[in-house]
């Protein structure tokens, strides 16, 4: 951490599939203080030093209970996730957009602006009829989810001008492999495709075998989001804000590496493409992140490494639960 | 108005400066139904044909009240100003963020999406260390106002992507000449200018000879919302949201141009520039809105005409109270 205050960090999400292992990285380190939340029971693998505090962050009570103290950094994680977004806008717009305008109004400082992580979503950008997305292309959200990370991030942004605090929006790709449990995600068959086929089980793609999409592994991803603690201020974007570099997936290119990893036979995959989610989910566009790269973040670095990263974390989370 | 749909137009903010020219502009025209709204009662000057509802445009029960009927067009001018929101931070959010938001839904129809005409502001842009602003310029906005302000534009923008509203939102600039009682708007001293000097009264500026800004007189102003209820959805940017074009005005010629025709002397002015008011409302670049001037928007084309449309929109606001 590159100064002393940044040591009290505050994670929110914390028992969700990025939150855990954010907090598990973070407790590891030395010297940093970690205070946890999310709507769920304290996960049973936190380290005994990590405070937590069990409840809902769009309850007004939850930051006056969380920020008693002054953090050195926030990572924001917790979020309504797309899916559920669209099926009650209105918790979407409370978790979301307000609970997230609350929070960094509350942390900020303006003797020393706490750095403020957010996962943000590529659910910013439209991917369709698009040539490429780059560090120059304009938020474009079709989804209630990617609205309110849009609106949310023009937020931090102003806040971060008026030196309130020190914000980084990260604008996440698919995660790969989130558990099989519904998620809530509507692109969770992305990650479902790993856990089947890893497994020798059949799946039936929802998207053609040429549908394209940006992934990062879990590992990655926290890494990242690591990182984004000590990212340079002075050489971010004036919004504040980044895609993550993330590897565009070819479906068949992707299936190949699953099989050949797992030494699983390629009957297993068969195609019953759906237009909606083929649309939505299966045409994305060339990702160029020179600005996220040249700040120091990374994707998997190719599609073997991708597999494995993946693996690796689903064996380590077997083994731990 | 190009469908009869159209003819249905609800206005909000409607006992405003802008609000109310707007409401008596629209109510001369035949075969238009116009229900307007505002937090102050009816405006004495109103066609018995205008539907009023006082009402605070924050308040849940409001829009349901309003929303009773279908509406062809919706111009939301209801804001909390920037010098207040500044003052009263969740009382912006409701109004200028949370009302606009659930406006936009309220009237949203898939069937035949309403024209949602949106009074944003050039508040969303920062106006330091730029050297214009033209079509392509992001939005960076440090004040409350502005930041709220880029946030609806997002959510209206996304709200059209999905079909449930066709909305233009408006970034206005400086409009002339607000009535002298204390409007929240900081900017207000551009307004008094004119009404000091027009009447032979001394003005103290709060910004130097060379201060710029972009100024539209309100005549102009409501003729350029007006325009938007029929202005080319297929020519529209993506995010929906236009600088309205508008003069680049230094202190000192307008100073000229306003003592040119009101017959004053010049020793009425007397300038005291303050740093903080200087650099937030007096280094504005220039502007340039080739998009909305290809839309048919208009500026008032020159100083001359600018300040005769003033003194012209003064003159008859006096006869009429």
């Amino acid at each position: 951490m590159r100064e002393a205050s940044r040591k009290n960090i505050l994670v929110t999400g914390a028992a969700g599939f990025i939150g855990e292992a954010v907090v598990t990285a973070l407790a590891s380190q030395n010297g940093i203080a970690v205070t946890a939340t999310d709507a769920k029971p304290r996960p049973t693998g936190f380290d005994g030093g990590v405070l937590y505090q069990e409840g809902d962050i769009s309850d007004e009570s939850l930051p006056s209970a969380l920020c008693s103290e002054k953090f050195g950094a926030v990572i924001h994680l917790a979020t309504l996730p797309s899916g559920a977004a669209e099926k009650d806008p209105s918790a979407a717009k409370r978790i979301n957009l307000d609970a997230t305008m609350a929070l960094a109004e509350r942390v900020s400082d303006q003797a020393s602006p706490p750095r403020f992580v957010f996962a943000s979503s590529i659910a910013v950008y439209t991917t369709h009829n698009v040539e490429a997305v780059d560090d120059e292309t304009p938020v474009a959200p079709e989804l209630l989810y990617g609205a309110h990370k849009a609106m949310a991030e023009v937020w931090l942004a102003a806040l971060t001008r008026r030196g309130a605090i020190d914000a980084v929006s990260l604008r996440l790709p698919g995660i790969v492999a989130r558990p099989r449990a519904p998620s809530g995600m509507t692109s969770a068959f992305w990650s479902d495709l790993f856990h089947a086929l890893g497994s020798g089980e059949r799946f039936v793609s929802p998207v053609s075998a040429q549908a394209t999409t940006w992934l990062l592994s879990r590992s990655r991803t926290v890494e990242n989001i690591l990182h984004a603690l000590e990212a340079d201020s002075a050489a971010m974007p004036d919004n504040r804000a980044l895609a993550l570099p993330a590897l565009r997936c070819e479906m068949a290119a992707l299936v190949k590496a699953i099989l050949n990893h797992a030494g699983q036979d390629e009957d297993l995959i068969s195609y019953a493409p759906a237009a909606a989610v083929e649309r939505i989910f299966g045409r994305y566009p060339p990702l160029i992140t020179k600005k996220a790269r040249s700040l120091g973040f990374r994707d998997d670095g190719d599609l073997k490494t991708l597999v494995r990263n993946v693996f690796t974390d689903i064996e380590t989370q077997k083994a731990a639960s």
